[in-house]
Order: structure tokens, then C-alpha cells, then sequence
């Protein structure tokens, strides 16, 4: 029984809600309050433990965490549970430390006149059978309406794809059985189908679309026109579907429209079948891209759509996600309800298959959560844990204990609350996203900091808690600040990643360097020699600490130059920077690679380079001259 | 006498360089083989303490460290002792996160075609009376020769000025008495004094310079031409002098020319006697540049240097440390040599005074303290704490100890040694470089990682070790992993800083936008209105959590589009972001701020623009759409 009077005292203080689950907030003159609501609440942390997870000075952490860093545009590793960043991974940003954004390898992934900016918000590490395997990290870009994939062997972006035919991506999952093929974008805003300015105004016909990418080539297979802007979205353990969520159904403009109807979507796609109607050639396509456009609209199709089953879920639905290790549900998260949204996804299949008569009937639990409920993550133990940004808090509920009251068992299947600070966005707990899902920590990345660190400015950090949730009761255990923004994060097992030391000499990432080198007869490993090629002026040097092997070359006023380091240093983390003074030019050398950049020579004088990553004693000798004639 | 014994013992390791405390490395060969020999030893930490130092849960820390970031061109805030890093400040890198080298009001910062990348290395704060006054944080760009000012009260950037007649700024220091109004910048590189390209093969004749520019107008007050590179600087506890490392006093062009003589120099500058010259008219200036140079070598004087005195100093000497808290001595490390050289400041004065024959008599001591000696501090009891690059460790000695055995005592003036791991170059105590040394905090800034941490790849973390030097016996107790390349940092009280939590509207940062938007007759906090002037558009709106007072303007293609966004939340965090799909645009508003960004309107159709910063439950659904009309 005191579990039941529990579940009552834990409702009561939100009791204005609870006429209807599917009610949510009052309207938008309440919802105007929020930001200002949420933040007053100091709420009190429950006792800080802290010493057992301590990792001390040299020993390792147990977990790697791939953080997306939100509008910074770059991802970031964190060790857990220490939270110390371990490596910021430049993606979509400009990043003057490694030259990502200068270096002509790097040009070459991120395209030509790429934007300076990105938003990364949802980071997917690669699987084989729903564990990760830890080849590449999936990453998007809201900002600019790209998806990036990263190698998780060296650490870089080595694809970068700009999608066609929608605005922001937003969402990103990936397939998980047998292997991660597909990857999944969600296109977020809503823009005429043809965008180029002659259909501007008939609102009524704006629409986003579903993408799916090949993991391998990162080409874009298809793309599937849907009903309602998407926005979050996550795969099923069989291989078949991929989910997301739809915020904003009425297709509305402006914000008094968005919040219109009390249920938006989730969205079901069966992917084989867009698969075959591609492969039938049932598809369009749109402008000059060349991408198949299957309609995956519920107006395009009379009957049954079978690309898409929208199941009616309160209320601007946010974050999808499919419950380990076995995949057995999909919980989508109301935002602007109090509840979370259960379907078991073998009802979603035999919707598909053509049973089941209301897409409602693939729902099988629809608990009462708190209020702002974004994301759900998972222990092994069968709960749930779902952020609560309005409440500041994690809830954690029991899923099969959420069936039984929804099945009109009386039972109560909150198990836990805890405050967060403050205003928690995506959460997740190791593992929770495969099959290896363990139940031990819990990353709340929450939205505000406020008073939980000394005062920088009026730039506050965000506020990354941890939390051990290997027991019965939640635990906080580590307050850690970060960078705007720390938008969305996973955590593998140290052991389910092997990065490499130093670089291949045939590392893909610099072999049109290579090949470069070889047209010009230069042996990169070896030659330091200069190649003028007309105006163009190719300058090939090693670097072993500490001395470049050219220390002076000279160029004409006006040249296009091309400077090519190859670090031939074989001791891990002897890294060479090649700095250009008053040049703009910096970029990174690590032991083994090649790395080069292209600029123009219009200086005359003397310009010294020198080693920008402190390899050796002798380092600030590690220097050399451009002399440039004046033309 | 067990003191004695301990003595022989520790500096019998490194028998083989006793024979004179000058002769150094005994060449380019051996010194070839520094950088692998020093990483393949592991060193054992002394048992780490660790949970008297957490900072719990929502505890805040004692100490603000102000970190430059090498070649990520940025300055970070950490917390000390917990070493979370607090916040980022983009000055000579371009931000995604913040717009930083994207918006209007950062351009006029950094300048018409500003460089993609810098190079910080020492964060300097400035002082009244020798103590951090918290008004302003100055900072170096080796990479492009500039130097920075932040101002602390909100944490960014508000002038950037390109040093002329010199390349690669590399050390920076401060006026501490009777307060910071001279910033010293030194020139590294040696170059032809006019550098145009028609005097570049007669390296003979390649000088730099000390730089000093106003604190507070930030104009360059004066430039003197010195013998041999500069490399690290600081100033006395009188406010008269400023002292600067030489590293390669045979201004040679190559590293064995480089490694020549077995004593460089510490030049002292008689500032008050430059300035004289300066008020009398004795000076010249350099090519375009109105910059006063006086000229400080030797060649320039019969007799004695008015300005400047080159006190021989073992070799390649690197760090230059006035001890507080009273400045009586600077003890400059050796680098090359196993030495610290100790001068006392008030000999400096004797010699320019006219007093002392030989500029060698301004040294008290030249202790032995182990391999690499690179950057030295102190603690409030009378310790130096010198870092040891290639015995990757750090030693602590005492400086009156050595004074008495430079005098002839017997008398062992080192008092602990601890490896740190690995390779360190910066070191800095709390609050060491002001009155209020308080001797409880190190910093060991330590270029690379090795084993530290879990792999994530050919580029490794750096370490910032943290050390309790509290006790008679140095304690590590935390590895910190940072990104490329913690170069320098220095640790103020938390009481020492205040900065503001939002932005005053008449903030001078942002008042040149505010002054575009009075000539628009449009009042920024309230008006939302879009201003067309010929082809240049400006679109000025409010932002109120979770809605931008513009969510819809048009304007044709080819526009020049200038958007002023005005944060009207008054909450302490409520921040927003404006970023414009695909278009590379995106910009922080913290509460009460106002930031424009001006862009070509290149593409026809809908494009969406977003709150980029998480604000609100419908922090999503803030957005709004530019129509471009095809040209």
C-alpha cells in the first residue's frame, strides 16, 4: 500500500494536469512562463557520494562518452565517470588547433565554401548486432543540414554530406541489426517542396522529409516526404523500422499554431518497403538532386500508407527511444504532455503486415511521468529514465509495471525521483542504446547551470550531472560543466573501442596528398624538396622532432603555395604543429601522417613557421623561413 | 647532514652534467634524442590524495585559473582545485558556439579579414598594487603577432591589435605597480627591420623587439630593438623594469646555429628611461608604422645600454618568474642548462643606476635543479617550484638556500622533487605572480598524455596536472586532460573576479549596433521592424523565451541582410541563439545583450532560422523564416 500512497503524493503536486493525460499544458499563455517557472526552483540535490567513482591520478575510466557539442559544431570525448574531456573532435566547426577548417584535408571533407558553423546534436556510434562496434560516429548538423561521419579509428570526420530537399537536420539514428547500413536524418523545418522561391506563401504546402544514407558510401539512398515537421527519431532491434517523432502536425508557422492539436505523430516507416518502391522505381525526384523521393504522406495514399503509420501520440512528442537489450518497445517522450507513449514494436510490424485497425492499438502503455518529459534511457533491470525539463528532474519508472496501470492494474510504477540543475534535455545511461545496456551511470545534460558554478560572465556553462543508477535510489554523483552546448551523448565500454596510436602511411584520410607527392616524384617519408609548377609552388618537408627538413624556401610574391609535412616521428604523441607566422595557417601532424595547406604568398619578406605542437625540448628551435620576392 | 646526503644523491643521476653548471646539453646530438628518451620513462606518481581537494555536487571552487589554449587560439576559465573547465573565451579563433569571427560585433573586434587561427600562450591579469585587480585578462597570439585584450566583466574579447616590426608575439607580461598600464609583448622571431623583401639574405642583420602597448587604449606605446630572439618576460614589483629571456643570442637561422653559445641573455628594460627617449623625440620609426622604436643593442651604444642590460645567462634560457610576494628576485630557468639563474631586482637598479661593473653581478644564485628547467613559481614560504621538462618533474628548491650555497655554503636547497607525467613545460602556483602567493595550489602543464588516459587516437590529450603544495612534500592529486595545447595559466582567488550575470544595455560591446539602430529610429529592446536601404536590409527583433518578435521578413535575392537580435530576458542564463539554416550564421544573445550578423542573401526561397540556444520546453518551436524572392 505505501507504494500506492506514494504514486498519489508524487502526482498531487501536478494535479492541475491530471484531468487528462493527453491534456498537457494549459496553452501557450502558460507555456510563456516556463523558461522563467523552471528556473527559480532551486530544488536540493540528494546527498553527493562521489569517492567510490573517483578515478584517480593515471588510472583509466571505464567508459568512453561521445558527446555532440551542440552549436560549438564539434563532438567531444569524455571519460566517465571522471567527465574529463579526453578529445574535442572538430566536425562542422573551424577549429584552429588541428587546422580543421585550413588544412587541405580537411577542405576535402568539408566541401568547398563550407559554412564556418554547425549544430551536432545527435551522436550514434556504428553497431553489428545492436553492440557497438566501434567503427564510425554519426553525427548531424541542424545548422547547415548535414550529416557528418567520423572514424573512430583516428578520431576525424571523413564524410561530410550536405541533404537535399529539406532544412535542419535534426534527428539521427542508425540501423542496428545486423549491422549498421542505414543511417537515418531527420529533416526538421517544413519548406515548400521545390524551394526556390516561386511557392513561398501557401504555407499549407511546406513539408520535411525522412533520409536514409548508406553508411558505407554516406550516398543518400532515399527520401520520404512525411506529414508534420520530425524532430527526434530512433530504430527498432529487428532491422525494419525506424521511428520519429512529429512536433508540430498542424504544420503550423509561428508558435500559437505549432501548439495546436492536444496529439501530434510518431511515425513508423518501414524501411524495406520505401526499400522496394525505390527499387521498383516508384519515387520522384525533386530539382537537381537526384535523390529517389518516395510520398510517404497519408493524402498520397488511399488505404492503408505503406511507407508510414502515424500513431496519434500527445503532445508535441520529442525523444524516440527503443528499449534494450531486447528492442521489445519504443518510448516516445510528450514534451508538452506529462506522459510517455509505450509501443511494442511487433505491433508496429503487424500494423504494417495489415492487422490491427486504429494505429492507437500499437500503444501499450502511456504512464504519467512528470512534467517536460524529452528523452527516455534504460537500466538492464527494466526501467526507464526519463527527463523532466520543466520538473528538473529524472524520473525513473518500471516499463512492464507502466503496461499493467495502463491495462487498469493498480499499481504504481514510479521508482524514483531525482533533481537535476537544472532543466535537464536528452539523458542517457551507458550502454542504454544496444544490447550490452548495463544500468550503471546516467548522464543528465542539462540545459541550465545557473548557480552551480563560480560566475564567468553572462555566458553560463551548461551542466553535464552523473548520476549512478546501480541501485535502488539515483545517486548524484558529479556536477560537470561544459561548452555550449552539450546537446546529446552516449557511453561505450573502454573496451568496445580501439583507436589507433599513430597513423597508417596509407591512411586514407591524406591519399590524395600522397598521390599528389608521387605526381611530383617526391618520396613524402624522405624528400624535402620544393616543385614549382608555374605559379604554383609545392613545398615537401618531413618533420621529426626537433627540426622541419626544410628550414628555408623562396617564393615569389603572388605564388599559390602548398606546404605538405609529413611526421615522421614513430613515437606515440609526438605530435608537430606547421604554424605560418601572420598567415592564418596552423595545422596538425601526428606521428606518421601527412598534412598540408594551400594559401596565397602575397607578403614579401621574411616569414618564419615553427612548430606549434610542443614535441621537445628543443621546440621553439623548430622553426624554418618562407622568404618571399617581392613580385 | 642527511639534508647533504639527499643533495649528492639526487644530482648524482645527472653526474655527467656537473662538470660546469653552464655547459648544458653537451650538443645538437644528444639533444636529437630528447624527445623519445623523455617519453619512454614512465615515473611512478607519489600516492595520490585526492578527496580532501573534490568539489562536490553543486560546491563551488576556491580559485578561478585562467587558461590559454595554445593553438585552439582561445582563453579558458577553469574552477580550481576541481579543474572543471568553466568556459571558453574564442579571441583569436573562430567560434561556432558563440559566433565568434561570425557577428557583427566580433569582426570589429578582430578586424577586416581576421585569420582563422591563433596561437595563445600567456594569460596575464591585470594588477593594482601587485595584486589582480580583475578588470582585464591579456593575452598573446604567437601565430599572427597579436595581442588581446578580454574584458573580465563579461568574458570576451574587446580589442585585438596587430603588433608591427616583429613576428610571433610570444611572451606577455604586466605593469604590476602602482597598476597595470603597460602590457609588454615580445617579438620571438628575428627579422630583417624592414621587412619588404628586398633585404632578406643577410641574416645578419635580422633583429625583433620588446613591445609595450597602453593597457587601457591599447595603442602601442613604443618598440625596442634588442640583440638575439626574446622569448618569456616579466616585470618587477616597482614598476620600472621589465625582463625578457633571449634564447638564441647568436641569432643564428638553424638549430645547430641556434644552440651555439653556452650562455643567452637576460635583457632588463629600463622602461621609464625608454619612455624618456621616447617624450624626447629619440626615436625612429619602420615603414608604414608610426610606432616610436627605440634602439636597445649594444652595437647602438658607447659605453653603458641606457635601456637595456644583457646579463649572460646558461642557455637558452626559457621562463622569467619575479618572486612574490615582495619581487625582490627573478629567477630565470634554464632550458638548455640544469640551472635557474637567480638575479635580484634590486642590483638591476643598482646597474642602471650606474653602480656594478658587470652585468653578471646582478646574480645571487644559479642552483642545479635538474634536466629541462623551463618555468619556475612559488609558494608563500620562501620555495621556488621549478618545472623540469626533461626530468618531467617538478622540483622544489629553496631560493635563500641557494643564494647561501652560491655564496660558498654547504647547504641543500632542494627540498622535494615529484614527476609529473609527462614532459612538462608551463607551472604556476596559485596566485604566484601577485602579493598574494598563497602557496596552497600547482598547476604542471604537461605536454603529453601518453598513457594517461583511455586512447582516443594518434592526438592525445594534454595533462594538467594539479599538485597540493600545501605540505612539506608536493601531492598530485589530478590528471586533467585538455585540448591543444594548454600552454600557460594562473589561478586568482574567486573573491578577486565579478563579473556581471547579464549584459548592461548600454554595454560599449555591443554600442556601435545600437547606434546603426538609433539612426534606423528603431528602439532595439522593443521594435521589431525591418529597415530597407537600397539593397541593404535590416531586420531588427526581439527575443523572449520561446518566441523571436520577427518570425517572418522577406527581402529579394542578392540582398545585403544585417539582423539585429536584442535578448529581452532578464534571468541570468536565459540565453538565445539566432542561427540561420544553411547559411553559416549563428550567434549567442545572452540576457539583455544585442548581436547582428550581416550576410548576402544568395538564395532564393524559405529559409528557417532557430533559437540555437536551449531556452525553454518550446525552445524547438522559436523560429521564424526569411523569404528571399528570386532575383
Amino acid at each position: 500500500m505505501s507504494d500506492k500512497k506514494d504514486h498519489i503524493k508524487d502526482l498531487s503536486r501536478r494535479h492541475f494536469l491530471r484531468n487528462s493525460a493527453v491534456t498537457g499544458v494549459a496553452g501557450a499563455s502558460l507555456a510563456g512562463g516556463f523558461g522563467a517557472g523552471a528556473l527559480v526552483r532551486s530544488g536540493s540535490a540528494k546527498a553527493a557520494a562521489g569517492n567510490e567513482h573517483e578515478v584517480p591520478p593515471g588510472e583509466l575510466d571505464e567508459y568512453y562518452g561521445f558527446w555532440s557539442g551542440g552549436h560549438s559544431g564539434e563532438v567531444r570525448i569524455l571519460g566517465v565517470p571522471s567527465m574529463r574531456e579526453l578529445l574535442r573532435i572538430p566536425v562542422f566547426n573551424v577549429d584552429s588547433a588541428t587546422g580543421w577548417g585550413i588544412t587541405n584535408e580537411s577542405k576535402r571533407v568539408l566541401g568547398p565554401n563550407a559554412p564556418l558553423n554547425g549544430d551536432t546534436h545527435h551522436p550514434k556510434v556504428s553497431y553489428t548486432d545492436a553492440r557497438y562496434d566501434g567503427r564510425y560516429c554519426f553525427i548531424n548538423d541542424k545548422a547547415n543540414t548535414r550529416v557528418a561521419r567520423i572514424r573512430l579509428d583516428i578520431m576525424r570526420a571523413d564524410k561530410i554530406v550536405t541533404i537535399p530537399n529539406v532544412q535542419a537536420i535534426h534527428g539521427l539514428t542508425l540501423q542496428r541489426v545486423p549491422k549498421t547500413e542505414d543511417v537515418f536524418a531527420v529533416g526538421e523545418m517544413i519548406i515548400p517542396l521545390n524551394n526556390d522561391g516561386q511557392n513561398m506563401d501557401d504555407t499549407s504546402d511546406y513539408w520535411t522529409m525522412m533520409t536514409c544514407l548508406d553508411a558505407d558510401t554516406m550516398e543518400i539512398k532515399w527520401q520520404a516526404i512525411v506529414d508534420g515537421n520530425l524532430d527526434n527519431c530512433d530504430t527498432d532491434y529487428t532491422g525494419r523500422f525506424v521511428a520519429a517523432s512529429c512536433y508540430n502536425s498542424a504544420r503550423g508557422m509561428t508558435l500559437p499554431e505549432m501548439m495546436g492539436p492536444e496529439r501530434d505523430w510518431t511515425v513508423f516507416f518501414d524501411v524495406p518497403a520505401i526499400e522496394k518502391a525505390v527499387a521498383e522505381g516508384n519515387y520522384t525526384t525533386l530539382g537537381d538532386s537526384q535523390v529517389p523521393v518516395v510520398d510517404a504522406r497519408e493524402q498520397a495514399h488511399e488505404g492503408r500508407n505503406p511507407f508510414a503509420l502515424y500513431v496519434p501520440t500527445p503532445r508535441s512528442p520529442h525523444g524516440v527511444n527503443t528499449m534494450p537489450p531486447e528492442g521489445k518497445y519504443c518510448v516516445v517522450s510528450g514534451k508538452l504532455s506529462p506522459t510517455c507513449t509505450v509501443v511494442e514494436w511487433s505491433r508496429v510490424a503487424e500494423w504494417f503486415d495489415g492487422g490491427l485497425s486504429d494505429p492507437r492499438d500499437t500503444v501499450v502503455a502511456e504512464p504519467e511521468v512528470g512534467l517536460g518529459p524529452l528523452h527516455t534511457t534504460y537500466d538492464n533491470r527494466g526501467n526507464a529514465y526519463t527527463s523532466l525539463f520543466l520538473d528538473s528532474q529524472v524520473v525513473k519508472w518500471n516499463v512492464e509495471d507502466a503496461i499493467r496501470a495502463y491495462n487498469g492494474e493498480e499499481v504504481n510504477y514510479i521508482r524514483d525521483r531525482i533533481d537535476v540543475h537544472y532543466n535537464i534535455g536528452h539523458i542517457k545511461a551507458s550502454l542504454a542504446c544496444s544490447r550490452d545496456v548495463d544500468g550503471k551511470y546516467l548522464s543528465a545534460l542539462c540545459k541550465f547551470s545557473k548557480d552551480r558554478f563560480l560566475p564567468v560572465g553572462p555566458m553560463h556553462a551548461e551542466n553535464d550531472q552523473l548520476i549512478d543508477i546501480s541501485g535502488e535510489q539515483m545517486k548524484l554523483i558529479h556536477d560537470g560543466p561544459t561548452y555550449a552546448e552539450p546537446h546529446d551523448a552516449l557511453m561505450i565500454r573502454a573496451d568496445q573501442l580501439n583507436p589507433k596510436a599513430i597513423y597508417d602511411r596509407n591512411d586514407p584520410y591524406f591519399a590524395e596528398t600522397v598521390a599528389m607527392a608521387q605526381a611530383d616524384g617526391v618520396t613524402l617519408e624522405r624528400d624535402n624538396k620544393v616543385i614549382r609548377d608555374g605559379n604554383k609552388v609545392r613545398v615537401y618537408m618531413t618533420s621529426v622532432a626537433p627540426s622541419f627538413g626544410t628550414t628555408e624556401f623562396r617564393v615569389k610574391q603572388g605564388d599559390e603555395v602548398t606546404i605538405v609535412v609529413t611526421n615522421m616521428d614513430t613515437i606515440e604523441d609526438v605530435s608537430h604543429g606547421f604554424a605560418l607566422v601572420n598567415h592564418g595557417i596552423n595545422m596538425e601532424i601526428h606521428p606518421q601522417q601527412t598534412s598540408s595547406v594551400t594559401f596565397i604568398a602575397d607578403k614579401p619578406g621574411v616569414h618564419w613557421y615553427y612548430c606549434s605542437w610542443f614535441c621537445h625540448a628543443l621546440h621553439m628551435e623548430m622553426s624554418g623561413r618562407m622568404l618571399v620576392e617581392p613580385a
